[in-house]
């Protein structure tokens, strides 16, 4: 194996080439766009940014079909303070690409994080993951605020220094707790994550909370329907558990799937030691689900998602 | 990378040490054993190999819970002319120590490998995998024949040596054919492997046959139930799809799990590629369980499998 | 589990919308490019392609740095008789964006699958693989031919209805050996797969060829240097044994590295299980390996690799 | 082939049925042994096990061939207040099997955890991976002390109420400092866990020390010498990024392998985000290993390990 250990010093365990100056956030652009598909797009877009000065560093594309099929891209581009002229960019690409392709379009800017607010109840294991890796600089995001409906996770937001309120939801006073929730929310972030937050949201907030909720939920194949997955699973004898990231919609867990993932497992696990390992996929995979939002990475069509 | 690749000669690609003598299969014997778990099972199956001149070469146990559980024992032994002394065996054990411990039990020699039958459709992946393995000597099992409900696979099966039998099924003549089936099967095979064999086996038919039946199974999280699996987890932008091998059981697909696999896929894959990657799957996750249970490595219990 | 055996007929497992007219292969073409990065390529090609009647269908798109990178891109596209145009594409191509940009490209039609010699040894996992993929047209190329420096594997080869040629190896004869491959090979083939051929190929031989060539390798975590390697592996308790697809260069096995895989083992496995186990990675990374060349989806720089 | 376990992990049974009065860690024992294979030892284990009134609920064992193997076995029991009678079932098991067998073995608790130290630099990580897991109760063991050659992780190892030592070291200093180190730690610890801690340990260090050291380590296929790993990875194309965990011995990186893993990486990763992604695979990975050791899973022969 490599020693990464020199014997004195630490020294760096990477050598890069000696980098240029490091692009600033507030430089980097991104344009997602989403249409029919047909010819001229790609030139266009290009032309568009080229004549705009901005350079672009990355593209994805992608259409769902040869024929009559709908066109994704995404592009990040280098662009001399683009966070300041996002809304000129904005009217300039309507009036040029947009409008003629009849294209649902963003601009976004790396020097402004996604604003996100995380619900949650009493399990921390999704939570800290994100609260973690936003605080190490892996995930960029801007983590305004813990919703729960319980008191148990005060501690380890504060500590993280995020706000935490704490909003209970009973049977009775449910409309009422989403109202106090959308208070908190609507108009004021970008994304809500349910990080094990073990109440359903009802059609009429996430109709009302104006912005795309995800969700995590164990997964199995096949599903076990109903209370008790990992027990059901266990008695099934089932080899692989997973965890499924989607956006959240009025048909429950029904909707587009972000990311997934499985680990092994074998007669051996008790149901703890599958909830578990349950535990562990569903950290990775909402942080990586979270983070190509974050990104700009997702678009949903139908109920199906284009990961760019 | 380390050069596998002598320059003028095919040198061996390990050199193990100087092996011993390789044992003889008519020398190998397993014991598989499942009951009630209590004190002194280990120590009594332990000793009545070693007075029988068996010497254990490997050893799998299992106990579903600390109290009261389901024990279960897997024994590979070596044992001079062990093929010949089963029914010995069996009887000693049976007076010895099985009965005294509520066991089932059973003694097999490696020398008289699984008499397997093979039922198959139209698609050829489960099929080739099978019959390709087994003719590498990578699982060793004895396929006696294949039946299909089709012509279509004759030339695949004959051409590595093994008898094909069509036995056409409609709405009409399902019992009729199950009964052909049968008449072929029961008392003289050890197992039936259903390698996408599109029909639905009956209930009468899994209790008439006299002997385990494994079936292969595409699978996602969640599942997609009906018609059309592949298109609607296609629709739902999928990440993951696998396969589930299983006892066929009157309850259809919920047999006991003996092996599940999955690849990851994108929204690049079209619905033939995800149905390409999910047979690639299906052939590596039967192989595994028909060799596991030739192997005797599975043992059942209630719905679930334990693996040894 | 989703049933997907209707009780008395074997229904079509998925169901797509009603097709439209499949297209041609002859109407299918695929255009890629290399060069440095800069602004305006995306533009141009997508311009070029437009106004030659070409309707991009994917694109894949990479740069490797956003400042000095070098750009790489991977475009199919559908135009009636392309098959026929390649020459006149090629041509305009030159003429209105290659030269501009110093671009690398190539055109393509999937009605021209690549010519593929595979050459072997005496193993027969990757060889097997690669014609039974073909044969069920899961990998599509057109293999023209094998050789080999032993006569094992000649009915294997045969039975596909490939041409087997038996060219034996030694020290004495090697030039000798290499001047009679190259004479089959150069100018007749599009690629060279060593699916497990046990000699080095000389740098020679690796230039004069005219081709890619394509290498298949164990691989552990970490390498294990010299004879032996599944013994030294097992004797470090090794969890993980893998594979690597990689283009042959005149440093052996240090070639720009296509594709990787791994599966988990324990101290379970005897060494020559582990090799059987190495032997299933190595098929299935060759195939994929092979079938991203024949899709033109895999592009050099340095000694790494992109892959679109 | 053997049943792909990789979840040795995480031992207690299965507790399906309603649970009867939890265990008690102070009832709960285990043994491990290790010694010539022979026959009759797991008769004489079990039996001398019974006699003393302990009750196995897991067990596990290999030997490393049919002839003149090495035996290894794991017991776990249950036996009244076992945590106060170590020392006594010591002596009888000498008495009456280990020596006659050669054994060498160890009884330990559920009741004492492994105390342990962790030795890091500056990547947080690995120590923060395990400090969490251990707050949350999946990883049982007594975290006493952190030891580091820089300050900058202070407030992480206080933050959870462990004790945090700064022992810089210097190519001037670095005998003074380990010395330093062995006397807080040689005696008082049962495992150092270097959870990145950039220092080479020195062999003399490593024997003085008197208890395992556990140490993690990036790794690929294959390895890549020398500094800068990763950037040398990226440079050739790689696929696979991962880890491994391993006992530190005096050949540095060359001791018995606990635990690797990999991730799937593509041409789209800077090196950043490989290193990124790395880090994610070392702190899994080492978790897994440490949880191992601490369960007393993890059995050394010559320099490969067995994991029951």
């Amino acid at each position: 194996m490599v020693p990464d250990q020199p014997a004195f010093a630490d020294a760096p365990l990477v050598t890069t080439a000696p980098a240029a100056e490091p692009v600033r956030p507030h430089d980097i652009g991104r344009l997602t766009i989403q249409c029919a598909d047909q010819p001229g797009i790609v030139a266009a877009v290009a032309g568009f940014l080229a004549e705009h000065g901005a350079n672009i560093t990355e593209l994805g594309q992608f259409s769902t079909d040869s024929e009559n099929g709908e066109f994704f891209q995404r592009t990040v581009f280098h662009c001399e303070n683009v966070a300041d002229r996002l809304a000129e960019l904005d009217g300039d690409f309507a009036a040029q690409v947009g409008r003629r392709f009849g294209m649902t379009y963003t601009f976004t800017s790396a020097a402004s994080p996604k604003r996100v607010a995380i619900m949650v109840s009493k399990y921390d294991h999704c939570l800290l993951e994100l609260l973690w890796r936003n605080k190490r600089g892996d995930l960029d995001m801007d983590i305004t605020l813990v919703i729960s409906n319980h008191e148990d996770l005060r501690a380890d937001a504060e500590s993280f220094g995020v706000p935490f309120v704490h909003i209970p939801v009973s049977r009775a006073n449910k409309a009422e707790a989403e109202a106090r929730q959308l208070e908190l929310l609507a108009g004021n972030v970008d994304l809500v994550v349910m990080a094990r937050y073990m109440q359903i949201l009802s059609a009429e907030f996430l109709s009302a909370v104006g912005c795309p909720v995800i969700n995590i939920h164990h997964s199995f194949l096949p599903a076990f329907a109903g209370a008790g997955p990992y027990l059901k699973a266990k008695e099934r004898g089932v080899k692989l558990i997973g965890a499924t990231a989607h956006y959240a919609t009025a048909n429950l867990d029904e909707g587009p799937i972000i990311e997934q993932d499985v680990v092994r497992v074998s007669h051996r696990e008790s149901v703890a030691e599958l909830e578990r390992r349950g535990a562990e996929v569903e950290r990775s995979v909402l942080a990586r689900a979270v983070q190509w939002h974050c990104e700009d990475r997702v678009m949903t069509y139908g109920n199906s998602t284009t990961i760019l």
